[in-house]
């Protein structure tokens, strides 16, 4: 009985003694953590910059730009997409007067991580950017900070923005950032002249609006206002700007959960209440390119409508498979709506696999800006093929989860690497377990639900994509950022 | 210092002790297990029985009945639903001269309990065979037995096949059966004359395959001619007892993983493995209703194939939302085609909502058997529907997840109460958080893939389903096997 005592009293000490040591770990992580910048590569991009400034002097030239971006939109949820719920008119006619491009992906199935790809043109392992951004002190940002996970947008990558201000834009952003709550990465250190909108997604902590860099509104904040404050401040900016190129950036808050409307426009979707959300999404975007025809720059303004990954809960993904957070299509897959009237032929319906690191490329090849030499740009161009151009036929789309590489696509196939898919559970499904299922490869022509697993009918491909896959992480690994 | 040691002291000894106690609780549960059969009811069930057989006497009448069941086939697998990518030649026949069924869901989500549904015309939860039956002494059995649920379907339940044997039927079971591996719930104790197959899935433990009440092939069993095996069973079946009514169930291990085919079936279909898989499951059914063709019983047999829930890792949902184990349209929604030549219309498609559990009515009512007075039988004969009756315009299909209920449809709505649906998981999804969801309710008219919850745009309709589902709940509480 002694020694039993004795046995217990040393695993107690053991145990207390180990609690003890994880949560002072723990502790020290969290307190030790600082995002470091590459002072090295902030130096080159800075060098960078200036060249783009000198290239453009005192005459800027190249369309503006506008990018509206809705958060956790589905790929089925607007009428050029197949949906027949929701009343889209403004969207309709920029797509009907533009390009559809059906085969979009999201630089990620997440927010943070799909945003800095949007705006580097990389995808996001390069920046470290590559998950959720949390509101701060909320436990995942804890559990982010005790990995020393990046908070925000490293200084080194060089966003849209700063790029077109450099070459003399104008640059405003109206809507939600994500991709850094503090200094020295917030939307007005990173390229853009004027923020007006939310730090985080709308269901993160209790959101601040901010303008520029001051809180101007604190919780709980009127959140049925927000698209209409954000499509006012952005039609105002056009105005204030038609006479010099501007990039306007719209990345609105909704339909990201909570839903929120004008008390005016509830009730009236066949959609429900997502579906007056996304209407109210769409008279915002009528709103912006009506504003663009009243001040005639409509012909020369290079519009992009898009989201920043499938959908969540509710709304629609188009009957492909998986939602948000999935690499399978439905996470992925986006709508993606094009309109320069003077460039791109109005109806262009293109099936090439393009991605949200696109755009950087895209407009910097418009504008007539060269891209960065010191680092690997993810993107390609579209600026050919959105005029008309043969579209690449080879182009190869990876698709991550944080920093790890899970597939690709190239042409009709995507082949995964095994997922962890939800297994369900027998016993109930309160709690998920997860496994590894795979790898698969998928037609997506045939197949765009992902239903039917080729790679035993088509070895070699499997084999091939399988090898391009290994390569790819293994350039990751030796190379995250991408560095030249 | 002291103190320390002896709080530690104490600490470690509430521990030790907690975890033994514990454990003992445990172990106690596990060895203390028995399922128990409810012997009035028993009795009352053989009384039914014996007035079944007393009713038929020696002139045993009505159709011969065929049911084929896949294993996680999904809805979108066939071409009849759809389906671009497997050739199933023989159900397309059997869909051409039948009923397509629409609408038809499965009694549950998963395996046992949708079984148990199928065969006893009531919802799992009144046997309790609710949840998947595990391998014995798999941890997930463990778990079954530490909270004593049902390893087989109790006693008193009524099979169909108890019935029509009792009806004079020959019966002969040719597959899977999972739902019970031990007396006295083993198939041919419970209404089958003979039994050729499995006892749970072919993923679960090492499967044996057994004639009868005799373990006739032991692991590592031939997995590739398992198809087969039952197809030349089934069809001698036919031969045998082409001179008296019979009703053989085929509930075929495929297509749930693991995927096995015959050697010179590999490589064939544009589904895959998967593909090639259904292809020869679709073969079966041709080799059994040619059966049935070449000793003229086709006319009047009633041949119905189906799934047990939708599909798993692979296979097609056909554009709805979930997959096994949801109760969203993906996990519940099965094909269902029905065949009886001398009765239902040929190229009969039939939109209204049915169930698995209205198998065991439509069966009786054609075999001209009353149904049990002593109990709920839950589903609805199917029989003038099929036939090119008005079908009933307010039928309630509910959903369950092990013993409780979820949602219901009535007619174009479905009302989901609060889902536990999988959140995404923005540090990654290697471990899957579940987060509460809803309630929501779903137009499957206009949205069969649950993208856009109405429950606020119809409050009235909302409130309906909800009390609904409220009754249905207080009705399982008080009498959860449906006793009268």
């Amino acid at each position: 009985m002694k020694r039993f005592l004795t046995i217990c009293k040393w695993f107690g000490v053991t145990v207390v003694a180990l609690t003890a040591l994880f949560a002072l770990i723990l502790a020290a992580r969290v307190a030790l953590y600082t995002q470091k910048d590459d002072r090295e590569r902030v130096a080159m991009k800075d060098e960078y910059l200036q060249r783009i400034a000198d290239l453009t002097g005192d005459a800027p030239s190249g369309p503006n730009v506008v990018v509206i971006l809705f958060d956790d939109l589905g790929y089925g949820d607007l009428a050029a997409y197949g949906s027949k719920a929701i009343r889209t008119p403004s969207i309709d006619r920029l797509s009907a007067e533009g390009a559809v491009l059906l085969n979009a992906y999201a630089a990620s199935p997440y927010c943070s991580a799909s945003r800095a790809g949007l705006l580097t043109g990389r995808y996001a392992v390069r920046s470290g950017l590559d998950h959720v951004l949390q509101a701060p002190w909320t436990w995942q940002d804890i559990l982010l900070r005790i990995g020393w996970r990046n908070r925000r947008l490293p200084l080194e990558e060089i966003t849209l923005a700063e790029v077109l201000r450099a070459a003399g834009y104008a640059t405003g952003i109206f809507g939600k950032w994500h991709l850094g709550d503090s200094s020295p990465s917030m939307p007005t250190e990173r390229g853009f002249d004027t923020f007006y909108g939310l730090l985080h997604s709308n269901d993160q902590g209790e959101p601040n609006v901010w303008q520029d860099t001051d809180v101007v509104e604190e919780p709980p904040i009127d959140q049925t206002t927000l698209t209409r404050r954000y499509t006012e401040r952005a039609v105002r900016f056009i105005e204030e700007h038609r006479d010099q190129p501007f990039f306007l950036y719209v990345p609105h808050t909704f339909p990201h959960i909570p839903l929120h409307v004008a008390d005016d426009r509830r009730g009236r979707s066949a959609g429900g209440l997502y579906g007056d959300v996304v209407e109210e999404l769409d008279w915002s975007v009528g709103e912006i390119v009506a504003a663009l025809r009243r001040l005639e720059l409509a012909e020369d303004t290079l519009v992009v409508v898009s989201s920043d990954n499938g959908p969540w809960f509710q709304g629609s993904s188009g009957g492909v498979r998986g939602r948000k957070f999935d690499v399978f299509e439905g996470g992925m897959r986006v709508p993606f709506v094009v309109s320069r009237p003077e460039t791109i032929p109005a109806g262009a319906r293109i099936d090439t696999p393009v991605v949200g690191v696109d755009l950087f490329p895209t407009v910097l090849e418009m504008a007539g800006l060269p891209l960065p030499r010191d680092r690997i740009i993810d993107g390609i161009s579209l600026a050919s093929t959105l005029s008309g151009g043969e579209p690449p036929g080879d182009r190869v789309v990876y698709f991550h989860v944080l920093n790890e590489a899970r597939g690709l696509r190239q042409g009709r196939f995507k082949y995964h690497d095994a997922q962890h898919v939800f297994y369900g559970n027998p016993m109930d499904w309160r709690w998920g377990p997860m496994r590894r299922r795979g790898p698969w490869m998928f037609d997506l022509e045939s197949d765009p639900a992902e239903s039917y697993d080729l790679s035993g009918s088509h070895p070699d491909v499997a084999r091939r994509m399988r090898g391009m896959l290994d390569d790819w992480r293994e350039s990751l690994e030796a190379n995250p950022g991408g560095w030249r």
